[in-house]
């Protein structure tokens, strides 16, 4: 089938059409212009599988969608740290969108995990930016090779679900450049999804759908990016204003039609702006039509079994007393402990909600495990509703006291946490921590698997586990998953993802967590996740990068070899264990003396290794500017200060392993001195510090800086030069002008 | 000598004449216009002393000025937390600046210490605004009484010195008008100040000195503030914006009348605004003439007296394991060690610095307590420029080994800290820290007094010590006050105005403080100081509020009784010990439930009792709305929430004697709803909920909340009225104006 170039129509549509274009048909379908031959394209939900809603389904009813594959949610599969691993979701993501006609799949959600609270960070990859960047690239390089557009989402600073459609968020620039919009930025330079969907949410005042900073001047302008730019589900008040800051299209379905062509034809609205919108609207189109395999069949059983691989790598585990694995000759003498094992929890509530093509739960897996013969020795110890069941405890404890070794599966149940709010609290459910009390009061060999999207607290109960396996939410093929890596059919190789607190009260965010009154200060700034715990040097439960393995690893021969672009970093891992398994090496860079504030340092490349018993591999991690700068919102770029940068290679961010020192030339751009320039600032300038001192040396009258006592030079450091002006007889305004002229004059052009 | 009202005469003024009269003369003095009969009049820095630089002397000469009475510093005369002494001090202050001429002095300073590490903290009263409003007015109307203006500072949000200059104050208006204006406002609205000093720094952006929200709308609108508006000196960088902003008086001289004659005449602007700055400056004028006593000499005896007095009440005794008050009769058994001694510091370094009448060292003070022997059990110890010394450590410890008892004078030399930079950590200098060690391991009964502006850490050393007296920086007359507090001749009764932390990396504003690239954001917002320490639990060395004393105090008999505008605090404190004594009894608010996030509990009164051995008495303390209400930013008022509170009585922040619960009725007024108001927020509203349900319950189309799943209706609760329209087919845009409509007209004003 020939294509035209859509674009090309755009002339010959009526304002009206064009401003219909703008939004959605219904629920999920964009508007079809047929005389022009504008097709309409479909839309669903994703990320981690396809919410395609059954034809006629109320819009609301989250369970009524076609079976589809359901992938562990990112808070699992971004535990596998496996870029690989991601990519080949995507794809298999892709075909299946494909196969049931949709042209744009909803993800990947690329939000930072601010607090442990935000109901929604089952979607999301990570506290740090340039994780979720990198692993967000990959499921869109997936995703889109099957000819299936990515939505890139929530942009952005979508960090809490409490007031999402009305909050502020107030937040500086840095912080915004520097945690908020990395990942986003990485995706769209390295990975061009061709939609990005906009927040409910403010930004320092104005929504993310009428942000023209964000979506024009930051996403177009800055980063290069060339796709279409649609709005969360209700998240315009305005179209016009919506398409003024570079919304392309409103979902779903909205009023105001005429809205917009009245504020075309009042001129408050530009022409060539809604024409653009359009246009990219047709670009869009022509790019899911165009481009990847054509439709097939997804292979339903293939892609369960990707869904069980995905998950075997997103479980972490993250104690082992010597416990697991277990032994599977033993395996009669194991017994299983708790409803997720028979009811899992594989996915989160909202609108990302999959009807799975099937289920695997960890009793099933058993009982394959086990031949084929039902799985017997399993109590549900507990109530998903979270009363207190005594007798399902006392079922349990009596389980446990006539078994060798329990498995425990314990976890959030849906209630806890959903899209559309947030939690309160990090604990488990009471009646699961009594059923804990008691299974462990009889029995010390027990190893717990946690079911949950957001962070637990352990530090209360962990020390009576000899083992806890962190299985997240692992998607429609997690118990098999987990069978496998408790009885070491595989070896754990998830990392943590986010930092694991002692308490709520020790995280960042804690009194800045959800707000109030619709204002919420992001007042840690950049100091999200590890860069405040590590920088604070406070106790965590477990780090950030953090995972056991059934092997061991040694980390060696770290060398830093600066090329024309980048500093290599090369080292190597080796399996000094006797099993297989998978290491995540980890590059963390320390800017050692720094003009600004920064964390202590900031993970900056990483690599999944799986290593043979004995086999060792050299890795080398480019990196490259952007690894060592800040931005600077007084010159509003990123720079790289010149000086010492300690390169940190470990297994999490507190168990370095090697390091070593490089020192960056810098990005050798001058500092802007102006009269509003501080002393010390000028002194500082390797062509102003000059200048000045000259001016000041021949002052007749006082200005001699050099006679100057001590801690009065101290106290004046920071003055700037015009206002010396006012105090020094010697310094003029005329003066400062002429130097900042002369330090202008001589500066070279960047 | 008759007076005329002298703003008659601004209509006669040219406008030259009229923007000449809007900076000053020079550095100290406003411009005259002796042919309208306008004087110039003089301002001198202060606040605790006056420093009137001698005719002819360097601008920048901060040694150089009159000799006058060096009272203790706000963080000594704050600590003592006594309005009546206070007062006393301003009218001591006034009757000197009146003597010399002098018709405004230039403070009280009562920004918020928001981080230990400020170097002007010495100059401000407290973390707490409560106690630094009700302190800095009881100053204003001590100076005032005596026909001399205060000049109410630095106004507003300057809250450290890097940057001063250039620093933009990220800050949310709750921030503000919760924490770093009440005690402007306080002060405003109670001691009706004649001049207010803007700040350098910039808030949220805008120059202190152009901000119009500030010093228009919140200064004059809002608190009713109807003096002059002056500029820090060099605050100003645009004199018709910041005429227009609401500043009167540019200091000291500046270029640019021109501008403002232009500015008046291109109508940028308004001319009534410039004959509204030379009325004011003419009103103070007026007021500095015509008001209080006619000038005399100040007795310099006596008010070296009341120094002594208000250095004596404004130590704080820390810790005291029973070493304290030491026994006159035993004078020769005690050693002093220590330059702080010899060489009291006793005021801190910048503008404020006082030349002193005279200056009593502790080595004096002992000299004349002894009998007028010159002291001789005395050894230096340590250099004040931190250079180790191991001949002077070896000579204290030979001292202290002979003695029973070592007095050791600790604290921060002159170069620690000052106004115009701030410290980058709270310890005390390595070689007073290595002379501590080397006393303690030969003498166990060491007590050790500080000198220090800013906090100092004591978590690494205080255990070596029987006893602490923090003596802050006391004034002239502090080493007789100290004397006499460690003999007991006084009784310690200073508390903290400012949390002691364990380590600095515990403070709210640790990693926001000072910013950097001319921004600081105030990241953890409301929770300053005691707020942050108790709303997290956090361990402290000392807690707000805390100071021991030589007796014993007992509280008791809570009463609470609402009257008409206020609740009424009763309780009784006794004083249980054989001595006399005073104590602090401090009441705590804390808002049980609350819609938003309140810090655990808030400062909201506090008296001093001087009690005589079993002495009792019964004290009154009334909380008016504002003791409950908090800033809401959605409805941009003070709002006074239903529910209970409790009053909390206590000797320190954590130190809590007495509570009870008051169930307040809140203020009455309804929230405003509107379409952007969240379903869970119309659902509670006790006029829109009901007309909500009536609406959703007439719906035929499937918007029947009754009927939906709970953990969706969890999810909807949070969604604005106005979005629902975009999910549910019963509810429309009309619906909605109607339903905010009829809440509107059925809802009483306020």
């Amino acid at each position: 089938m020939a294509h035209q170039t859509h674009s090309d129509v755009v002339p010959g549509l009526s304002r009206a059409r064009k401003a219909a274009l703008t939004t959605g048909a219904d629920f999920w379908h964009t508007v079809a212009a047929p005389e022009a031959g504008i097709a309409s394209i479909m839309l669903t939900d994703g990320p981690h599988g396809l919410r395609k809603q059954s034809e006629g389904g109320d819009a609301l009813g989250l369970g009524d969608s076609v079976p589809a594959t359901c992938f562990p949610p990112a808070v699992g599969l971004g535990s596998s740290w496996n870029v690989g691993l991601i990519r080949t979701v995507g794809i298999a993501l892709g075909t299946e969108a494909r196969a049931q006609g949709v042209s744009v799949l909803l993800g990947p959600g690329v939000n930072i995990r601010r607090s442990p609270l935000c109901g929604r960070n089952f979607e999301y990859y990570s506290e740090d930016p340039y994780l979720a960047g990198v692993l967000g690239a990959a499921w869109v390089q997936g995703v889109q090779s099957r000819g299936v557009a990515a939505s890139l989402k929530h942009f952005a600073a979508n960090n809490q679900e409490t007031d999402r459609m009305r909050i502020d968020v107030r937040v500086d620039e840095r912080t915004l450049r520097e945690i908020y919009l990395p990942a986003f930025e990485r995706i769209v330079t390295t990975a061009a999804p061709w939609t990005v969907m906009c927040s409910y949410n403010r930004i320092n005042g104005t929504y993310a759908s009428e942000n023209r900073w964000l979506l024009t001047e930051v996403l177009r302008d800055d980063w290069g990016f060339d796709g279409l730019v649609m709005s969360d589900w209700g998240a315009v008040n305005d179209r016009p204003r919506a398409l003024a800051a570079g919304l392309d299209l409103t979902m779903p379905a909205a009023a105001g039609d005429e809205r917009v062509v009245a504020a075309v034809e009042s001129g408050e609205l530009d022409e060539a702006t809604l024409d653009e919108a359009v246009r990219r609207l047709l670009t869009l189109i022509d790019r899911t039509e165009r481009t990847g395999e054509p439709p097939s069949d997804a292979d339903a059983d293939a892609h369960h079994d990707l869904a069980a691989l995905a998950a075997t790598e997103s479980a972490v585990l993250l104690r082992n007393e010597g416990l697991l694995p277990l032994d599977v000759t033993d395996l009669d003498s194991v017994a299983v402990i708790g409803e997720f094992a028979r009811t899992p929890r594989f996915q989160g509530s909202g609108s990302s909600q999959v009807v799975p093509t099937r289920v695997d739960s960890a009793v099933d897996a058993l009982t394959a495990l086990g031949g084929g013969t039902a799985w017997a020795r399993f109590a549900p110890g507990f109530r998903f509703d979270g009363t207190a069941d005594p007798d399902l405890v006392a079922e349990a404890v009596a389980l446990a006291e006539k078994s060798r070794t329990v498995v425990l599966f314990l976890g959030l149940p849906t209630e806890f946490e959903s899209e559309g709010f947030d939690r309160t609290d990090i604990d488990l459910p009471a009646n699961q921590l009594a059923l804990l009390e008691a299974v462990t009061a009889v029995n010390p060999r027990v190893a717990v698997v946690l079911s949950n999207g957001g962070v637990v607290a352990l530090s209360g109960w962990q020390d009576r586990t000899q083992a806890i396996l962190e299985g997240w939410l692992l998607g429609q093929a997690g118990g098999s998953a987990i069978v496998n890596l408790l009885f070491g059919l595989a070896n754990p190789s998830g990392r943590l993802t986010e930092t694991i607190p002692v308490r709520l009260s020790d995280t960042p965010s804690h009194l800045n967590f959800p707000g109030a009154d619709g204002v919420v200060v992001y007042g840690e700034r950049i100091h999200v996740g590890y860069r405040w715990f590590d920088t604070l040097d406070l106790p965590v439960a477990y780090p950030f990068g953090f995972g056991l393995s059934y092997t061991t690893f040694e980390y060696s021969d770290l060398v830093l070899t600066p090329t024309e672009d980048a500093l290599e970093v090369t080292f190597t891992v080796a399996n000094t264990g006797d099993r297989a398994g998978a290491e995540v090496p980890q590059v963390y860079v320390r800017d050692v003396e720094s003009t600004v504030d920064r964390p202590v340092h900031e993970l900056k490349g990483f690599a999944k290794l799986l290593l043979a018993p004995g086999e060792s591999r050299m890795v080398t991690i480019r990196l490259d500017d952007r690894a060592f700068a800040y931005w600077s919102s007084r010159e509003r770029r990123w720079v790289v200060e010149a000086g010492d940068f300690e390169i940190r290679v470990g297994a999490s961010s507190r168990d370095i392993r090697l390091a070593g020192t490089f020192a960056s030339p810098g990005d050798g751009v001058l500092p802007t001195l102006t009269g509003m320039s501080s002393l010390s600032e000028w002194f500082a300038h390797p062509i102003g510090g000059p200048l000045l001192m000259q001016a000041l040396a021949s002052g007749t009258d006082g200005a001699r800086f050099d006679t100057v006592d001590p801690l009065v030079a101290k106290m004046a450091a920071g003055t700037p030069l015009t206002k010396l002006a006012a105090f020094v007889p010697g310094m003029s305004g005329d003066l400062v002008d002429e130097l900042v002229e002369t330090v202008r004059a001589r500066t070279p052009r960047p």
